[in-house]
């Protein structure tokens, strides 16, 4: 081993610490703080660690784990985009191929393939494993939604038709789990944490 | 799989956001704030994706990770313990315990047994993966340091003896990356960054 690959991957390690840094829309279950998405990061595969088991098809967990460490590693360049934020959306894709050429391109060429592939393979959700960490990335702000009562929901102006068609998809990965968070949406609704669509907010 | 199952997985998932809220003594790359355990924890956990290669023996870098996401949970109840700090470190096995027996008590009993285990081996630092994972927890702080001009050592009076006597034991995960430290130790000594031992420091 060249001490010019350890160079490489230490400026890797480094460079990613600034995720600390890049605030996403959730509060922290005790409402103190916004959440950043390094520790969104530890906590989502901590979820994927525990609820493997609820997984449609059999996945591998700990490549589960390590997909969704490096899922958000692109927001340090990319910023994190609110997911119903449509306009950031459309520009989210470019903005973090661009940011994906540079962060995993710090490291030596097998590694830089292999995170970078393991990221695309999170983004395209289309293997039984993507399918089932996708699920848990979307089901953890509802989580933290519910047990601030709805802070994030109603500062941003989310309706519960807007939970349900972003997290539907929740259902390819887990049904259980898809399951378990439209149980959530409606016990919000009910609540008053989470506003009802604005159609039956007119015939209420 | 019955419902009372998921229910205590996500208490478990919901009570550990609160190792968001666990601050260290190490300030982030940039600086401007110090870091958390849960952020910590993701990031070494990346450090052991990427680094696994420089393991002594060879390591499951799967269950290397794991480890360190599980490492500081008990902190949740113990808090964070300065390593120099040697008046807390002689209460930290008792209080952790307790904070085990709690936190992972909320998970269903297999998997209370095995993140609890996993827990276990990393603190007895005596297999190839825990005396790994035990070198990366002990490597990110000097880094932090080295990056933040020593801040962290200098706000508490650590000294460059302190640094190697407390660090020295990496070399039993590691030799390459305690080389590395040392390495970046007398850097950070000659650009007075660290503290050297008090005797070089009257001698001098």
């Amino acid at each position: 081993m060249s001490s010019d690959r350890l160079r490489e991957q230490i400026r890797f390690i480094l460079e990613i610490d600034k995720l600390k840094g890049v605030l996403r829309r959730t509060y922290l279950v005790d409402g103190t703080r916004r959440e950043n998405s390094a520790e969104h990061s530890w906590h989502v595969a901590m979820m994927a660690t525990v609820l493997a088991e609820h997984a449609n098809e059999p996945v591998d967990a700990g490549r589960v784990v390590r997909m969704l460490l490096v899922h958000d590693i692109v927001e340090v360049d990319a910023g994190d985009t609110f997911v119903y934020d449509t306009a950031g959306g459309e520009s989210k894709a470019e903005r973090e191929r661009i940011a994906a050429d540079r962060i995993f391109g710090l490291l030596p060429p097998d590694q830089r393939s292999e995170l970078r592939a393991l990221w695309e393979e999170f983004e395209a959700a289309r293997t039984p494993d993507a399918r089932f960490a996708a699920a848990l990335d979307r089901m953890m702000p509802v989580l933290h939604n519910i047990h601030t009562g709805g802070r994030a929901w109603r500062e941003n102006g989310v309706t519960a038709d807007m939970v349900i068609a972003r997290n539907r998809r929740m259902a390819e990965g887990s049904r259980t789990l898809w399951e378990y968070v439209r149980n959530l949406v409606e016990t919000a609704v009910e609540r008053g944490h989470l506003a009802p669509p604005p159609e039956r907010g007119r015939d209420a």
